[in-house]
């Protein structure tokens, strides 16, 4: 699929806002897939498609997680994570996506998930500091991912399980089993 | 057991330093199970017991860890971990302490466990707070001890996860699930 194509169809799911931070992280996942030797091409319809489903309502992706056979564990967590699998259902379903890889991207950018793909860990570094986002700590990340992306991943990682912490909230399983991949290794 | 003869087994095994800890988490655990009801007697014992085999040799306990069919998942997780499940099982076997709640809050002082018992959220409250504990956030937990046992399970759990994620270690997913199963109710 062209690049404008796929922008043509996921503009259409996505608030101007959130339009915005897709091209951000299209933009920031081609530049890290150079950098570390990942498909530059499948970085690009990665970044495009991640947020497709961001807007879906609760019921309609919890319709998907339930009768797609997703993680019953994902229902007792925060919707939040929702999104990212029944994302990449969608994006084949809708837009007609049938590259794993690039569907795995997309199902894994808010989770991780232990051994994660070079692919993946650059949609989920490339989400995570894309150039629209402000919050505490980015700028360390986007310093990191120029160096190591497994060092920008455990960073990220720390950071929202920190955020969590403070706010009271779970930590999807998942997620530490992710950064635990990272730091025993 | 009577508290002399308990405290006279598990002088021989710790450093000074070590026995003025427990017997402050002695003494807290005894304040906290009368003030949330459950068996002061009980949590007494515990606390004696909770830190028997924090001197152990690191290869004694794995084999105690291997032998006795402990989660194999321990022994990739830090060896701080082990003296916990380890100590209830040489309690047992050296000291001859069979009550299963009292072996119980011995096995899961560090590292939580879902559904905790009352005794064993007094024992592992009590070991984070007792008088002789001085660390950064240590006095908060204390206040919400005296208000509610979960709250400060809840408070002490995310500052051991903060203290993991800034010093870049792994974090035992049984104290996620810990966690997770406190602030998801």
């Amino acid at each position: 699929m062209k690049r404008e194509e796929a922008l043509f169809l996921v503009k259409k799911q996505l608030t101007e806002h959130r339009y915005q931070h897709t091209l951000g992280v299209m933009e920031t996942a081609v530049h890290l897939a150079k950098v570390y030797g990942a498909d530059a091409a499948k970085a690009e319809l990665a970044a495009i498609f991640h947020d497709y489903a961001k807007f879906r309502p609760k019921e309609e992706m919890k319709q998907v997680i339930l009768t797609q056979n997703m993680s019953k564990d994902l229902l007792i967590h925060h919707s939040e994570l929702w999104h990212a699998p029944v994302g990449a259902y969608l994006v084949q379903l809708e837009a007609g996506v049938s590259d794993e890889e690039v569907l795995d991207a997309i199902r894994y950018h808010t989770s991780g998930r232990p051994g994660m793909t070079l692919l993946e860990k650059v949609i989920y570094v490339a989400d995570y500091i894309e150039p629209n986002r402000q919050f505490p700590g980015v700028e360390q990340v986007r310093e990191l991912a120029e160096k190591s992306l497994d060092q920008a991943m455990v960073k990220a990682l720390q950071n929202t399980i920190i955020f969590l912490m403070k706010k009271n909230q779970a930590v999807y399983p998942v997620t530490i089993e992710t950064y635990n991949s990272l730091v025993l290794n």
